[in-house]
């Protein structure tokens, strides 16, 4: 997704105050936070590592209870969050109202997650005679790295924000959280933060369990404080490689799990093209949803040459012309979005519907280009980047060759989604393709809902990830904040409980190499 | 552990052929294997990622032969590598024979841990209505990376080098591999390439899911090149570092998980060091086992001050003066042993053991230097460093703050030994900084033996590992090579059959949120 930055509010000598902008008005408020000096976010980071060893210490269920008071806080304080994200985000009311009810619904799942306990990996192998001689007693768990950076995303304010995705699973796995506000919606995130914060208060925790940071800086120095042990991060390519690599160039590296960008791939076979308005509708409906704000968005959209092919196009233009004028969340970000809209006018065959002329500000239209499969193949890989926005490039192709190059020569992406009909056989080497290329791959469905359940995968190959093994949704994401401790011949009494024989807390383990 | 580079052998414009060598007898052989050509090593990898599709393609039942049939293949060559790793690493006969039957070992544990199946962490969750409104059907597995690249370690020539537990794991995990011979043991690795390659065409699988490249350059063309998906690498931290670097500068960064340098700390508490004379010559085995040359050996003695400590320290030194002189690995190996004896000569307050002069090449003396806990603490950074091969330094303490003081500023390692009496509850505040430091905790034990196991865990916080979160022994190393996909609404025919509701393969799976 596309970066942006603070707008700030700079008089004399005074320190930089934050902006808070309405993007469909143009108005501006100066809010009462100065920019995060840099020792203070050391210092923040701080008294996270201080607050890590204490919450480490408390059970699964404190910390399970302390995620369902989140929950709570942030309900309790729900219709005041949504006034201050609908002010900086020109998001509708009932979007950022099921947004705020995700929030919760996944703070309470991270919570089950926590008390089921198998997040923890328990394993327990007695001593035993192995063909290689003598094994000792060896039993292993997962403990939490420490302080979490969370710097979350402009699309998502609530649930990949202050209390988002990152911030549940970091928590569920017993990290302290420092986040990062985002520029484009500071308000709603002091908004949150003092929500969590109640909760964290509440629970009788050391404040330093969850601190925030405003400004540019405060970002750059959150990622090099030497007490932060793991970075999450919602962005775009170029902010989220820039970090990255600062993650990697600290003293002492630490693990940086960043979304960044994706253009997803929507591919229609023949035999599901015989769909075509119903698909079309789907594809428009998708591609615009949120104003094209997802990063599961459908940006790269295969559909077959022929009739049928051509019915499904002008089902997509035919829903595009019903839709009225948007807003993005910026300014910067529908700057940033014109300028991939122009690109793609550029390098594209053809412009099936939109004009960039007549929009300002932060206000756009929805857009879409065609390209023959042949074309898509052998052109600049600007016309495969993601343009994050109410765009999609429509991709024509002859036949299962012609579909095979362009798909080959597609960047992999978080999600792939495939339109088939009955005769459904011979699609299976897309789906092999698609699993090489994308971490969620959608037979007759659209990209743009990500549910949080335990099998969801929120993440892929490189560049839609910066590590395709994680994921940022889902049960799995708090993986990204444990690493596993292996115990050795210690005895029963100074072993967690998780890994005492006696199975006190219920949990799933490996007893002997047996999932018990 | 340290690095170490070819001996070449270049005649006028001929290709450079590798030089087996002789660290005993100062001998060296020329062999028929030339430097690998960076166009030879891209190519390689190609094979190599043709061959990934077909090995995901192939059963875990098949998988699991074919690491069977890889034990027996190098079993069946076992008197020859022997002999050719005794000629090239100077350690003695019933070291390599047990080392070459653990490895056996480990490729039929692997074989075991293919067919158990939860490794592929299958998880389905049905379409439901949620909270959230409907949920889509969602079933998650983990499918293979793609090419490994391994980079064996000098001081294990099979256990971790070509047939070692990277390679196994990554077999295991349904990735084909291409090793980077290790200079120290260029015939043994050939030999052993030779044994696996014959278990890969008696399988039938194409010949390009093994491949092995010679040659310094070859190595950071292997690194490089664009159809390797991931890097294991035991060794340095300064060579580690840079590969890392290189694999993380690539357009597209691939996953690199190193197993750097670690100065293993092992503490004797008061009520430990009743035990003093059993626990000195323990520790001086576990220093000097292999000459030294274990990335687990225990390089940092904390003993109390007293006579209990002074009796410890005692019998340390008196059982190194019972052992003769030592061959290194290399003669590298052994000149940057030395430089490392040097430079703690000049760091450290007493030399308590052991003299420089008098060795040459690959042939050094075992050595003990003493220094107080205090000095430790404020002492350059260097003389906390791990310094490869048989030489430990003993950290005389006071009381708890005194060792306290001096473990904060340990760096992490692979693993933390902990030496106490009866009375243990005092000592639950060491494991807690055991615990955050290392990724073993032993107890009353030395640190030298990895078990291959379910619990093991070989890997720690930086500088030990590159990746914490990560291990290189044991059943979990497979999760290096894996990353997940789910599939959403896909049709039962389409799905991998792990994921199908009929659970064919009788793997160990998440169903709706419960293990079952």
């Amino acid at each position: 997704v596309a970066a942006v930055h603070y707008a700030l509010w700079r008089e004399k000598d005074n320190p930089v105050k934050i902006v808070s902008s309405n993007p469909a008005e143009g108005t501006q408020r100066v809010l009462d936070i100065e920019e995060t000096s840099t020792e203070s976010v050391i210092e923040l980071a701080e008294r996270a590592r201080d607050a890590a060893q204490w919450y480490a210490a408390q059970s699964l269920h404190w910390r399970s209870d302390l995620l369902g008071a989140m929950a709570v806080e942030l309900e309790r304080d729900g219709d005041h969050l949504v006034e201050l994200a609908l002010f900086e985000t020109a998001l509708p009311r009932p979007r950022l109202e099921g947004e705020l009810r995700r929030t919760a619904f996944q703070l309470r799942f991270f919570a089950s997650v926590v008390a089921e306990g198998s997040f923890l990996q328990a394993s327990i192998d007695h001593a035993t005679d192995s063909p290689m001689g003598p094994l000792p007693d060896l039993r292993r768990w997962r403990v939490p790295l420490g302080p979490v950076a969370v710097f979350g995303s402009s699309n998502f304010p609530f649930a990949f924000s202050v209390p988002g995705g990152d911030t549940a699973s970091a928590f569920a796995a017993g990290c302290p959280v420092v986040v990062k506000a985002h520029p484009a919606h500071p308000a709603t995130s002091e908004g949150c933060y003092d929500a969590l914060q109640r909760a964290v208060r509440g629970a009788g925790a050391p404040e330093g369990l969850l601190a925030i940071v405003y400004g540019f800086e405060a970002g750059k120095a959150l990622v090099d404080a030497p007490a932060i042990a793991a970075v999450g991060f919602t962005g775009s390519v170029a902010a989220g490689r820039a970090l990255w690599q600062r993650a990697n160039a600290r003293p002492v590296p630490i693990p940086f799990f960043g979304e960044l960008g994706s253009a997803n791939p929507l591919v229609v076979t023949r035999s599901g093209a015989v769909r075509s308005s119903e698909i079309g509708i789907g594809v428009a409906e998708s591609m615009t949803l949120g104003v094209g704000q997802f990063c599961t968005k459908p940006g790269l959209i295969f559909v077959p040459n022929g009739d049928e092919g051509n019915a499904l196009v002008a089902a997509i233009v035919e829903t595009l012309e019903k839709l009225s004028d948007m807003t993005m969340l910026s300014v910067g970000i529908a700057t940033h979005f014109r300028q991939g809209v122009n690109v793609l006018d550029g390098l594209a065959t053809t412009r099936l519907y939109g004009d960039s002329n007549g929009y300002a500000e932060a206000h756009v239209g929805a857009s879409l280009f065609e390209v023959s499969a042949g074309t898509f193949a052998k052109a600049a890989t600007t016309l495969r980047d993601e343009c994050f926005g109410p765009v999609a490039l429509v991709i024509r192709y002859d036949d299962v060759d012609d579909l095979r190059g362009a798909l080959e020569v597609s960047d992999a992406a978080l999600t792939f989604s495939l339109f088939v009909g009955d005769s459904d056989r011979d699609e299976k080497w897309i789906l092999e393709l698609a699993a090489r290329k994308a971490g969620r791959v959608i037979v007759n469905g659209y990209p743009t809902g990500v549910g949080v359940s335990w099998s969801m995968q929120h993440g892929g190959p490189w560049p839609s990830t910066t590590n395709a093994a994680a994921t940022s949704v889902g049960a799995a994401a708090i993986d990204r904040w444990l690493r596993p401790v292996t115990y050795q011949g210690v005895p029963e009494g100074l072993l967690p409980a998780a890994l005492r024989d006696a199975n006190s807390l219920g949990i799933s383990r490996r007893v002997d190499g047996v999932v018990r």
